[in-house]
């Protein structure tokens, strides 16, 4: 049986290290770099460079070959959580289990600091050394998917969307495309771009997109749902916000157990995409499982 | 005689174009892409994409290579002056003679406008079809000079340090490093990039970039300069608020005198560092003089 605990602790040990590093490379810690670290370190699940790192090893890849594209992941990921944080969008406290960015800095700080980390993003991305044009290609075309990812036909729109979505009722369709940009794009980016760095073939970066696109939206609909029932303890940022805001969730359209059924429901189409690989994929399996099961 | 005004409309009219397709490529227009539309179009001077073709020609590059990175520049000062002008930061309400973005649309489309257009910049520079290695990695190694110009240790560090600037009176050498960093990182990247793009050798990158430093930092004081006497009718943006601001500035360190004989001394420094370059640095010679004239 897969132990996939030990599995996320030790991918988080190494991400974490990895993170440090970049972060320790400047001469003398200053207020932007205090600002970034606090939010780059403060502890998050790690989703999408463990996924990055899994859809690696799942074709046969090393996962050190793709480390930097995984910490790239990660600082684009906290670099949307500080500005979605921010007073003129979500205007949330809490992050992570501490003070957000802006709270615990202030504002124009958490601005440069979530800029800087996404600058700081393609910065790691376009360093690695380079010995041929493979390599080269390889780099520039996860470049490319990064950034299509999380700019303004991804995660950015889907954040404008996010904002819409507290102004009037969505669709179950408009929720869901909603989140496909949202969070769904940088998480297939996650996957697709650890494939693509260890070599895989078309068909397979296929099939882990499908799984991804089937795991992002899971991940977003438990997201919905334990706002309403999670423990604000566990998961370290408050709940019930949602309905506070009034915005259109998968619990707020579906109701609480049909949600709860959707979930599930996209858990196993997850895994049915992984049906043409071996156990490699095993981390890829479980960590669909375990987002349907999560409760932080 | 070069003829300036005649150089600068046709590479203007040029990089307008370039931007425009860029921005058209999307299917149906929304409130992100007005936002990214409305602060890119508005019609700035188009400093960093014009002395990136201009670099590109002085070693006799095709600027039509170059294009992509001059888009991409413009992009990252467009993104940075929207976010320099929100409420947290600068709060100004004109900027290239219309509303700030945050004014015209609101806070938080203006925020994600910035970042859209951060990441676009960076997706603009990984969508070149690449046809052989060394193509490959000069547009990596675009893309590291200029996240790294942009990033924690270039503009982004300048505008903390900038704010910093407000609160306590710099020294000369404190004011000229931040400047270096704020504006002139970019600045130096434009020139550089449109250099490495169109093959210059190393001694030829190496001269163009202390032509760069020098005519960045010009730049600057002759900014300075015109926020004391400039005329906000032709500049498009309010003068006088460096005072109101109690910032640290050329003027109050040295006064008005001194600073236009600095931003002489410097434009000349910058010619001087092309005398190796034959006719084809000629618009880089008139850019230079252009710089310590100009009114707006």
């Amino acid at each position: 049986m897969f132990d996939l605990k030990a599995f996320l602790a030790q991918k988080t040990q190494l991400i974490n290290q990895a993170l440090a590093a970049i972060l320790k490379t400047a001469d003398k810690p200053d207020r932007l770099l205090e600002a970034m670290s606090y939010a780059l370190m403060a502890g998050g699940k790690r989703i999408r460079p463990i996924l990055c790192l899994a859809a690696a090893e799942t074709v046969d890849g090393d996962p050190r070959n793709v480390m930097p594209a995984a910490c790239a992941l990660e600082m684009i990921h906290t670099y949307s959580l500080i500005h979605d944080d921010l007073p003129a969008m979500d205007d949330d406290d809490m992050r992570r289990g501490q003070l957000t960015c802006h709270k615990a800095f202030d504002e124009a700080t958490a601005i440069l600091a979530g800029d800087a980390l996404l600058t700081l993003a393609f910065q790691i991305l376009s360093s690695i050394p380079i010995n041929n044009q493979r390599q080269a290609t390889q780099w520039l075309r996860v470049i490319h998917l990064v950034s299509q990812a999380a700019g303004y036909c991804g995660m950015i729109q889907g954040q404008m969307l996010d904002m819409a979505s507290e102004k009037r009722r969505f669709t179950l369709d408009e929720l869901k495309s909603m989140h496909r940009l949202k969070t769904g794009a940088l998480i297939e980016a996650s996957v697709c771009c650890g494939a693509e760095l260890a070599g895989a073939k078309a068909d397979q970066v296929q099939m882990l997109e499908k799984y991804a696109q089937h795991i992002g939206l899971a991940f977003q609909v438990t997201d919905d749902i334990l706002n309403v029932e999670g423990d604000p303890d566990i998961m370290g940022k408050a709940v019930g916000t949602d309905a506070r805001r009034c915005k259109t969730t998968y619990p707020a359209l579906l109701g609480l157990a049909e949600s709860k059924e959707f979930a599930a429901q996209l858990v196993q189409s997850a895994l049915e995409t992984l049906d043409a690989f071996d156990q490699k994929a095993d981390p890829l399996r479980a960590i669909a499982r375990y987002i349907g099961e999560r409760n932080r």
